[in-house]
């Protein structure tokens, strides 16, 4: 362990440069990949891995089952692992929302899981079981469609027994076994049996992180989780740190690589002696002392004045793992901003974060920690926004809009605009005339996502779309003897019953008519009844500000189409509750569709009569609805 | 306009692999910035930009105060375009969270802001200040430590005066004018006078984009927002679409560069000659219609049988903008899960989402949407994850973690683990032993950010940081005299005042001895009296399980250092409620630091006989506390 002053420590971390062999090597193998496609991939397969089988697909049957080879506290291990990691990145994940940000224009993000992601678990001396739990994980939280494992084969050609097991555990059954750069360039290319890959994930060797950086440069190439590079560790310690433990936590580092990159902050106080003879006590009882010992050959301790100057250290060298082992850590923890994982106190050696602490253990390495964050469910989401305005509320502000591009000289922008105002101006609506009475309203739940969209002031268009085709067929009823635009769009847990999507978009129909209403002024009230075939019903309404409904009549049968009868009266009711109106309703006949039909065509004539623009004034003596 | 079957387009969105001169030029300007730094900086800018002055920092004058030069209408857009787009982003950021995933083991996951992102505004013939808003916003959101702005000088070889009029009222002070490779290069190598980015933002040409991927190589190179390419639109359109939108969409993506990508999906009755006859008319009034015509020379035309056609190609060709004109437009969108943006029905053109709908317009383009989002809050952010286990946590998990470990073949990693075992083997505490009494609790609001972590069955340590000074020696007095090991961290909002910091330490401190009581199997109860100096207090404890305070007794004076004296009363309070034990306190005296003293030593002390384990039973007649 080589000892410098923080002072001088200015240019640790500089990055190495001398992995261009290793890079050219990496490209020469995807572009040709790229090229030839699948038979390039079998031979470098059979090149590097010596492996001859014309596929690379490992059978279902090998991975199903497996678990039950290994022993009982294994398998509780690997179960405690997957529960854990999953517990902590449940609560992960890009948030969805609505904002009708100007009235009449709403916007949304919507989190969008991945199609495709390739998971490269790296193989070696030991499966990286871990690995894959970190990766497969937060895959499945985000609901990637298509999550697939390449690993390289052992030394026999199969799958290692334990990532079988682990696999088996996981439920994951799509696996290749294929290594390094070649397995990326298959991930790449989607060639030699693999799939496309829209983002390829994990940890490998320099020939996979090389391969990974190149592909990612191609032009509508994958994306990748991370720049990967060495694993490291940072320990901060002062004179309350057992040197010990601080010689544990830097061989654990140290077994991984020859180039795991070690870095010791010792604050005033800190037993420095004490730890030198613990690694050399402690090194000679590992397994892999050979690696460790080169590992360590490279490390770099560095005297800190306080722990501010360490603070700064950390910072600027944005360590994938930091350790502090020093009186009150948190207060270190809290300062220091660019770090993968912090472990804090004497009690956490980074162990636990390897495992299953819960956290990710896949971190960004060589300084990337100072604008990149380790692999989360994120990760393996992206965002897409969408707009959708109504004719009223382009029309309101369209104006804004085309000064903003007539400042930035894009005159075609400002036309897109133009050419809709003339349209609607020839509807006798323009951006100058008065206030249109529309409203688009989103309501999403865990049972149903609907968007409704009103225009009182436009007689159409009229497109509904629920899942429930006579519900369709009613709301239509609706629109069409009410006279008013309606786009109704619901996407219901219809797999359970109708009865979500109705109530809900009865719900929302309700709000986006009150909402299209503003404060009411000017509008009629009351009602209208009409004949159907034998069937008669009549709807009353009350815009009054607020809810009541009563329905009279019994419809007989239990549905029609999928929509159950019973259902009827309780469109009316959640209607009446969002809506704030009193609608009385009254039906009588004996056939069902008929008697229905007439009830959501009253309603429709009803609202026809009340929404109407009689005059200036507030319809009611108390001068507000 | 070349029209094609979508069935034949599986080989669009191939990409152009044609740019690699450029490539080259951007990677021989980064690469000597990198080597050479400022003095080649400056070279480029005066060969590239004709600019000769000496540093690129524009003076703070020319900036505040632009926005006076504003024509009043102008000022109110851009401010509408600042006002929708924070609107949008406020709901976004990476969500911090605490799980305490083993008894003992707290996990947490923090967002964190980048320190510094360079954001690079465009030139050219006008300047893009709504990419400008579009990074400085989501920028702030994230509480960005410093975003620096760096534009290319006009023809002058100054600020764009509008430009600088929007930096004014978004506050944004920091700007060089330095534009191409160059400025990328002096962004990723902090040098020619602009500090170090960790990310840098922004649209820019093809060499600005290929410089942007060059340095992002790099080890420890800055991360960037996105692979940029040439700007694209695909538009959607069926019977119902008005060609003439249509048209006047594909016009306004063609006006930005001769290189834009536009695609049109036709649907079954979509009137395409009309469209092309609006094409020809519109395109000839346009002030930009050479650059317009060179795009809508490669423009592609698709006809898709159906709906479903459409989608898939939508999903392969991954459109940076989505325009749906058709019937029930959303249920398409829903559907289309790789677009950067989508714009839904006939009255929502792009320019909406361009300028200040409120969603992002920097965007994913050439496939990248398959995997990468826009730019959001979130890309101003990263993650740390932070882990904390107490001792017992520690022992109680060992060999599960140890059992990993050993699977994947990594002794040292089970190493770190038997050390610290083997050291509380010593203090009797073995992994095999009887369960320990220790909690850990995290505590976030607004306005206070706590740990609490006790060890009832250790005498210490004990490290208490709450910026209150005389609680700080207070807590400590309850640690020692009680026993226990105390390590008490918070940052509060003691710029306001104590009251939140005391209180919620208290509510925190409480929780903590409360949940590691356990099942208060076996524990003592009652209390202790205890004079200092001219003062006495008594302290009775019944740990009943129900919360109740008493506290008698007048402490004169407001404060002791920064603790007002009020509080004390407060702190037994929130202790006894969340300890959900019978508190009563009594005392007397003269001085109020004896008193207060007084009262938090006795409380020690009860604290010490109450939580000791004296035999196996619950120290109650009903059986249960």
């Amino acid at each position: 362990m080589r000892w410098i002053e923080a002072s001088k420590s200015a240019a640790v971390g500089a990055a190495a440069d001398n992995l261009s062999a290793i890079e050219a090597e990496a490209a020469a193998i995807v572009g040709r990949i790229r090229q030839e496609g699948s038979s390039a991939v079998q031979d470098y397969a059979r090149r590097f891995d010596g492996y001859e089988a014309d596929g690379f697909a490992v059978e279902k049957s090998i991975i199903s089952g497996a678990a039950g080879a290994l022993e009982e506290a294994d398998r509780q291990a690997i179960m405690a692992m997957i529960r854990s990691v999953a517990t902590f990145h449940a609560e992960q994940g890009y948030r969805g929302y609505q904002k009708e940000t100007w009235p009449g224009i709403m916007c949304e993000r919507r989190a969008d899981a991945l199609s495709c992601a390739g998971l490269y678990v790296p193989g070696g001396s030991a499966p990286l079981i871990s690995s894959l739990v970190m990766m497969a994980i937060p895959a499945r939280l985000a609901g990637v469609g298509r999550a697939y494992v390449v690993t390289p084969p052992d030394e026999n050609g199969q799958l290692n027994a334990v990532l079988a097991a682990t696999l088996d555990l996981l439920g994951v059954h799509e696996v290749y076994l294929l290594g390094g750069a070649q397995a990326v360039g298959a991930m790449a290319c989607g060639v030699a049996g693999l799939p496309r890959a829209d983002k390829i994930f994990g940890p490998g060797n320099a020939w996979v992180a090389a391969a990974k950086q190149c592909v990612a440069q191609w032009p509508g190439g994958p994306a990748i989780d991370l720049p990967a590079g060495p694993s490291e560790v940072m320990v901060i310690a002062d004179d309350t740190a057992d040197p010990a433990f601080v010689a544990a936590d830097l061989l654990a580092q140290a077994e991984h690589d020859p180039l795991a990159r070690i870095t010791l902050l010792a604050l005033d106080g800190f037993d420095q002696t004490a730890c030198e003879a613990e690694l050399s006590r402690q090194l000679a009882n590992l397994p892999r002392r050979q690696i460790a010992a080169e590992a360590m050959s490279q490390a770099l301790g560095i005297s800190c004045a306080d722990r501010d100057e360490a603070i700064g250290v950390a910072n600027r060298l944005a360590p994938e793992h930091l350790i502090i082992q020093t009186r009150l850590p948190r207060d270190i923890a809290v300062q220091v901003r660019t770090a993968g994982g912090i472990f804090i106190g004497p009690w956490t050696p980074e162990t636990l974060g390897d495992y299953a602490a819960g956290p990710n253990h896949i971190l960004p390495t060589g300084g990337a920690g100072r604008a990149w964050s380790g692999v989360t469910v994120e990760s393996f989401q992206r965002t897409t926004t969408l707009i959708e305005a109504t004719a009223p509320g382009l029309a309101r502000s369209a104006s804004t809009f085309m000064r903003l591009a007539e400042m930035e000289g894009l005159e075609a922008h400002a036309a897109s605009l133009k050419i809709r105002l003339a349209a609607l101006e020839k509807e006798g609506l323009s951006s100058t005339g008065p206030a249109r009475r529309s409203a688009i309203v989103r309501r999403v739940t865990k049972e149903t996502d609907i968007t409704i969209e009103v225009d009182l002031d436009r007689s159409g268009p009229c497109a509904i779309s629920t899942g429930v085709g006579f519900y369709d067929h009613m709301l239509e009823q609706v629109a069409r003897h009410g006279g008013f635009a309606l786009n109704v769009m619901c996407r219901g847990d219809l797999d359970i019953d109708p009865h979500h999507t109705i109530e809900d978009v009865a719900l929302a129909l309700g709000e986006a008519l009150s909402r299209a209403l503003g404060d009411r002024k000017g509008i009629a009230r009351f009602g209208f009844e009409l004949p159907m075939d034998e069937a008669r019903a009549g709807v009353w309404i009350d815009l009054s500000g607020r809810p009541f409904a009563v329905f009279e009549g019994a419809i007989p049968g239990d549905s029609v189409g999928e929509f159950p009868v019973a259902m009827t009266e309780h469109v009316f009711r959640s209607l009446s509750e969002q809506l704030k109106a009193a609608i009385q309703v009254k039906v009588e006949g004996e056939n069902a569709h008929h008697m229905i039909e007439a009830c959501f065509k009253a309603l429709g004539r009803a609202l026809r009569q009340a929404i109407r623009i009689e005059d200036d004034s507030i319809a009611s003596t108390k001068g507000v609805l």
